[in-house]
């Protein structure tokens, strides 16, 4: 066979950090019952961790948000069946692999998720469906399970408590830097931890970002709360995030709530209220994490947040925010550090949401710069020219319609992207 | 007032021309009824036209199809207007000027829109309803009706049949080149003419592009047939034609049907079948205009074809092929040369359409590179490299669900995009 390679999202050259990365990797909080390692199998790089595995505790209940590509990966696929015929209990361990996405692969590829599951289970002791898999990098290449095999016996001989550090980095491909989040939150009382690792850097846009997320608590929750608690958070972090407006065939976020280390009992209901403070720093970690994927946007120079405020509701407010984060025009001129809201004004227009040209107000950073539909006359353009000049850009925008709030992130659109996505002529 | 200055699509300083520019203007054919002229007003340009009026018969029928933005612009408004109340009769004069958009310029944009289509009234004789006005160029910025109310005195003193090429150039912002076509179509056994000008190369994407284009005939129609067969054209062409995904406020396709030296009875069914050759060459014009648009796209250097078929119907066929023709990734691997079908199924997965994976084909050229959801072992990649060479690259997917096919048109998305449109760090 002689296969063409497809080029995409997973070059062999490393791209210098990102101007927006934080200063370095965390310390995240250990999470009772999860052990995790990875180690470099040579899937497609050369000389770097590539295969990630998390081991946990046989109570572990998991939740699962999916790409809604109407093409997803053969990953993808295997987590949607597996947590449907488990109900999210008992999951005992995650495969993911960079370098190969495993999609638009046929049956191959199903072939080699399935492999993979099995040799996972052979090793932890457990049936396939207990086993949660991710891959991502090139699409359309059949996926060689036969390292990966090796590699989880491996990994799991070697097994010693949660090498963070080590998972983060086994599952980038483009990104310039590895990506973590944890908080402690409390349960009826009790402290539980939760600590969480993502990837991402282009073909990243809402429904959901290219992008993969992994977070564990040792929180002792019910499958039907985990998967509501993932569900209600996805929707305010990593489905507010867009690079490119690209939505990747692989996009996976599984929670996974080991039960360990705690005392409380169960929580069945997603409205208990003794969730409060776990639902807020459970956003809290999920945002962290969607942010991350943001600073490390393909060519990113500046981190934007676009808030829309006024809208008919909270949808068409996303709706126009989205508009406005995924203008090209937008992008550009942000990158060229041009306050122009004439563009954004365009791509409010053109969200298809309702709003009152005549009442549209916009502010840049904290500068009011139109009102009323018309420019404002006489604003001060030095703290906006200093703003856009910096690297972390706010813009907002009122409607005039009722009370509808969204706020969505992305990132500037810069030659950088280009020549990452476009410069390889062969 | 220390109104700021807002750049938009509209540099001061000349791109070099379009690789996909046809090779000269042609002669376009005359219409009978019509007479067009330009100057150089000094809206925003110096030394180059840049305001245009097209005088036109007593008996001249209009149509008008605008922007689908909620954030129109005042020409736009006003024109809507003027179709409702005239119901489309005894149009007299089109006006348009280049350099400034009068968008989002509150109730003085409307002021400006009224004086200029007063003044005109004044020296054409007839009521202001019965002009037509389009702006291109800055938005946000107030418009000085004063050079334009001079202008159309002196352009109208001059009139001297249509002068095609000045009016072509006067109605260009960023363009490259002059946007023209023309046809010989036959009504009822009688030659009528049909010539249309157009500008626009950013903020281009269906509903419609930023862009602004004018079609002229002789034929004797009435303004439900105009308006039926212009909107039947519209939907085929200007929305099907995608630069950068971005909508303008000021986008406005207007129809004009002298009626003048023909013999025909007026036509007031937009079914009459006298109408067959007609409503084809009329779709041919309005085509051959939207592809112009596309390759005069900022920074395009391949023009590009995007057709699906076997989606549900011709409007999920559509909306595929504007995911592909749309997508960055696709844009700059085109850009790359690089024929990476990965992506292209990326895009037809996030379009939210029915595709049925597992039946998925992909042809690049003539060439079948992927089938049955997977790669085509041992295609012949060579007649591929020299397709992704030339300037006009082909892509066709087949999505496996039913018959709905659809052919939309864009350019690839280069550093020139991005110079055009983010490098003026000031």
């Amino acid at each position: 066979m002689n296969l063409k390679i497809i080029k995409d999202s997973c070059s062999m050259t490393a791209s210098p950090k990102s101007p927006l990365a934080p200063k370095s990797f965390p310390n995240l909080l250990p999470i009772a019952g999860l052990e995790m390692g990875a180690i470099a199998a040579g899937l497609r790089y050369q000389g770097r961790l590539d295969l990630m595995l998390a081991v946990m505790h046989r109570d572990t209940v998991a939740a699962g948000v999916f790409t809604k590509s109407r093409c997803p990966s053969a990953p993808v696929d295997w987590c949607r069946a597996s947590l449907k015929d488990t109900g999210g209990k008992y999951v005992r361990a995650l495969v993911v692999n960079a370098g190969n996405a495993n999609a638009f692969t046929g049956s191959a590829g199903l072939h080699a998720a399935r492999a993979t599951a099995e040799a996972t289970a052979a090793v932890v002791g457990c049936e396939p469906e207990q086993i949660m898999l991710a891959s991502t990098g090139v699409i359309g290449e059949p996926l060689n399970a036969a390292p990966i095999v090796d590699g989880i016996a491996q990994i799991n001989a070697a097994l010693s408590g949660a090498k963070w550090q080590d998972g983060a980095d086994a599952i980038l491909t483009t990104d310039t830097f590895a990506k973590s989040a944890c908080e402690m939150a409390e349960i009826d009382g009790e402290p539980v931890a939760i600590s969480g690792i993502a990837k991402g850097s282009g073909m990243i846009a809402p429904d959901m970002a290219t992008m993969l997320a992994f977070i564990f608590t040792n929180a002792n929750l019910s499958p039907n709360v985990l998967q509501s608690l993932l569900q209600e958070a996805t929707e305010l972090t990593f489905n507010c995030i867009t690079v490119d407006s690209d939505t990747s065939t692989s996009d996976t976020v599984l929670a996974f709530a080991t039960g360990q280390n705690v005392r409380h009992p169960q929580i069945t209901d997603p409205n208990d209220p003794r969730l409060d403070d776990f639902r807020a720093k459970f956003i809290t970690v999920n945002r962290n994490l969607a942010h991350q994927v943001v600073r490390d946007g393909e060519g990113a120079s500046k981190f934007v947040s676009v808030t829309i405020e006024g809208a008919e509701n909270d949808l068409a407010a996303k709706k126009i925010a989205l508009s406005v984060a995924n203008s090209p025009l937008v992008k550009t001129a942000i990158a060229g550090e041009d306050a122009n809201w004439g563009r954004i004004i365009m791509a409010i227009g053109k969200a298809g949401e309702l709003a009152e040209r005549d009442l549209i107000s916009i502010w840049i950073g904290e500068t009011l710069i139109a009102v009323d539909g018309a420019a404002c006359p006489n604003y001060d353009e030095m703290p906006v020219q200093g703003h856009m000049r910096g690297n972390e850009i706010d813009i907002r925008a009122y409607v005039g319609i009722a009370k509808g709030r969204a706020t969505v992130w992305t990132c500037d659109l810069t030659h950088g992207y280009i020549s990452i996505n476009g410069d390889y002529r062969s």
